[in-house]
């Protein structure tokens, strides 16, 4: 029996007939004004694997229309495809302001027991007792803020880099990522942790600057193997950033060294 | 006054009243007995940014529910926000079994002009005169196959680990994709083939084994900058084959060196 987190009880969402369900936006997963999109995404996976019978969320599209606050909100689900394989669930969420993110999410059931047939080779990031945690994020350090939700643990490297005291300014990030003991620790079931932990981190182009307001257009995110209980170790970077826009592409792998979520989005860079 | 290409025909979209628009879907962009989903795309782009007040769709991202067929089809579209710098419209595709692919398009205006402020060093990738045409699908060379749609030239490497004589066979494709000459060659806006090219390629898990299907279940992609008119160089490649799941990530640029499109896609390897 496992505990009841902060995260599992602040992702709940509770049916309220013809596939929609109520939620309450918790304001510890605010940045600045606006819930976190990876929190967002976390609240509407669990709606979505709710109508299917299937338990993974294997590939989630998301786009933001609007800032989320804090407090009630509405998941309208609609299934648009049961197969044996497949199933895909769409899933937004509103607010007295009209449609805050909509989600397209195909679930399926991987076998937690698949050995890879090929594997990209992983980028060597050192273990999590070399690195330090930080949070460049205005207000992400205060007494309930986001760094008490999810605690990252940055590289030497990309520590300098996110402090501005790198040589090299690149785009990249490498570290791990858990949510914070301060919270209970990990949550019920590590899978759905994984849509916050791809949108955890500051903006990629953090890097370049200081921390800025950057807002997600789209992202989307593919469940690959089932993780076991524990840190996830990730790496973020960015491909382009031009005409005030930018990609990121985050992956995280287990402690196992399983690569368990892909994700990439395409955000704004704030002025 | 460019003269209409047969992709120009065969993407038309005619509206029918109420963000409901007709299609009809061409045989020649069938593979095997299933419509190419670069296709679906290129076609509920052209309905999506008929409803927009912008030119570009700068983030697409795509669910595929079943196969389509050649052949009459609608498109009802949804538009989700509009704003001033992104308006996003939901397009779907149903065909008389149901509906075929639902799209997410969020659309914006890019800069022709904008010079890129990071960009990630690209591989070096042979020039097409260099390269050779080649197509491992069943049908594609066919004498109204898929190839004398879309021609795609493949650099020595590529075309050697397509043709299972490479001593590694890692999943990365190289080379060049442009609409074939047979068919009246560039179409009249470049931006709209951005859709089909980045899924015109033969599954990147083809080095493995000789040619089979392999179902996307989700494609997204990112337009990143509008490209000049003439064939697109790609790099497309896997991260991860496991447990019949594999994704294929593919970046597009233009004959200037822009990254004009980022596209990945979660598919399922077929038996």
């Amino acid at each position: 029996m496992v505990a009841m987190t902060r995260f599992d009880t602040a992702t709940e969402v509770t049916p309220a007939g013809d596939g929609t369900y109520t939620a309450d936006l918790d304001p510890g997963y605010l940045i600045g004004s606006a819930m976190n999109g990876g929190y967002l995404m976390a609240v509407l996976q669990r709606a979505a694997l709710a109508e299917s019978p299937h338990p993974h969320a294997v590939s989630s599209s998301f786009h933001f229309l609007r800032p989320g606050t804090a407090g009630p909100a509405r998941v309208h689900t609609e299934v648009l495809k049961t197969g044996r394989t497949v199933a895909t669930v769409r899933a937004t969420a509103h607010q007295d302001a009209g449609p805050v993110v909509t989600g397209t999410i195909a679930t399926a059931r991987l076998d937690a027991g698949a050995a890879p047939a090929y594997e990209a080779p992983a980028p060597g990031i050192a273990p999590m007792a070399e690195c330090r945690v930080y949070d460049p994020r205005a207000g992400a350090g205060a007494p309930d803020g986001f760094v008490h939700r999810v605690r990252q643990h940055y590289t030497p490297d990309t520590w300098d880099r996110l402090r501005g005291r790198a040589a090299d300014p690149a785009p990249e990030l490498l570290g791990h990522v858990e949510l914070s003991p301060d919270d209970g620790g990990p949550c019920a079931d590590p899978a759905l942790f994984l849509p916050l932990a791809v949108d955890a981190l500051p903006p990629v182009i953090s890097v370049f600057d200081s921390w800025r307001w950057a807002p997600t257009v789209e992202l989307t995110w593919h469940m690959r193997a089932v993780p076991v209980p524990g840190p996830l170790t990730f790496h973020a970077r960015a491909g382009l950033v031009s005409d005030n826009w930018f990609d990121e592409t985050v992956d995280l792998w287990d402690t196992k060294g399983r690569l368990v979520a892909q994700s990439r989005q395409l955000a704004r860079a704030g002025r």
